[in-house]
């Protein structure tokens, strides 16, 4: 499984991807899943994957091999980001056609993705690309796209999320998103991988990846644990509780080793 | 769908369910998925339910029904809280194969149950109880039990239940874990149902419906997402940022209609 999330805020695009892989239980693998395709200055695009490994491989090496081939449709050709997701979109469902065909076994080789970016001088944008090729954009109600285990981590992206959010807070709130389902869900891992990309700046220079005993990814997990426990004292007391409700101290308990009777 | 879930800390047990219920997209209704069974001083079982409608209607009303006949095994002659779990499963099972039975469509009959209480003088249980009339129970590392859509409101629990945490503050982490569900799926919805069971209180006396309405249940939601926004902002910042991160404002920003060009 995977967990791969994109915001789009006033200030500019965040993009957030877990780097765990999996085909079947015993097969536990980290790739990342966050492919960027940078033209400094001049336009620039990340694609989150989820789904078929082959597949969301096979795209981005086409994705690339096509930026370097003058005379093809790429992403260096496109003249908006809605037309480079239209083209990603029709790479990605031509693979999978092109790999269906020759399956005997009712393999299923669908991917999905988060794409966006920005042309200098054009509107940044962030697209979620269905396994058909087909797409949708966010909006101002709904700023973030999510693909992969996505429940988990939806709760605070509905909270908090606005398009006057700033970039950071953003940031923020993604790793907490993604820390959220890693700490819930086996399917989901670090490194977690973190890419901010401020409108109209098109340098690629803020891209984190935070492994596991990362020391900021531990605080950042830390934290948001604490904060959450003072959020959770902070409620209104239940009825019968008075003015003065409990306050939790989270002290682990473990018990002594209970004797056969 | 269904959200419900059961916490057993060291205090005693905490039991919350939502009340909607669905059977397609435009047959929505609202019922109540906590039954309580009370025997004042004696014991005391709650049953939390989800699934087919119907399948755990009619488990509760043989419940009822059998509890009713001194010659039936019923929730007051089983010897033990377990008993009870097992007794519970059984009647499920049979209900759904009677209804098998005679079904010519492969309808899916299905219900899953959380159960749980006390019988005076011995341990408080709860139980996860699947379709085949299976369960299981809780645990000292996983304190509590969750059926129906689970994922939203998995974080809070994971970080915050442990078997030391006061009754009241997992009532509302409770609260909470269903809040944060009901505002990221339809197919969750008010009024929410809240039961404390102190151990050895026996007398189902703190039982709360919160409708969408409800003064406390708004302000354990304000006030919540208030605390994430706290949270949020005590997060620590990202390299570039220095020692003074940005501070989050969350003011709803709604731009002007944007002219055709």
């Amino acid at each position: 499984m995977t967990y791969c999330l994109a915001i789009k805020v006033n200030e500019g695009l965040v993009f957030a991807s877990d780097s765990r892989t999996n085909a079947g239980l015993d097969h536990v693998s980290t790739y990342s899943k966050m492919h960027t395709f940078a033209w400094p200055g001049k336009r620039m695009f990340v694609l989150l994957s989820a789904g078929n490994l082959a597949t969301t491989q096979a795209v981005a090496k086409q994705l690339r091999a096509d930026a370097q081939n003058p005379q093809a449709e790429s992403l260096l050709s496109v003249a908006t980001v809605d037309a480079a997701a239209d083209y990603v979109g029709r790479v990605s469902a031509a693979i999978q056609r092109s790999q269906a065909e020759r399956d005997t076994a009712n393999t299923n080789f669908e991917a999905t993705f988060i794409f966006g970016g920005q042309i200098a001088g054009q509107a940044s944008s962030i697209f979620l690309i269905y396994p058909q090729g087909n797409y949708i954009h966010e909006s101002t109600e709904h700023p973030f796209l999510q693909i992969g285990e996505i429940k988990y981590g939806k709760p605070i992206l509905d909270r908090v999320i606005l398009p006057g959010t700033p970039l950071e807070i953003a940031g923020r709130c993604a790793l907490v998103s993604l820390n959220s389902t890693i700490r819930s869900n086996l399917t989901v891992g670090p490194p977690i991988e973190l890419m901010f990309m401020p409108d109209n700046d098109l340098t690629a220079s803020r891209h984190l990846s935070l492994g596991e005993d990362d020391a900021f990814y531990r605080s950042i997990s830390d934290t948001w644990s604490d904060g959450l426990r003072q959020a959770l004292n902070r409620l209104p007391p239940f009825p019968w509780e008075g003015a003065t409700p409990r306050q939790a101290q989270f002290v682990q308990q473990s018990g002594p080793i209970e004797p056969m009777a």
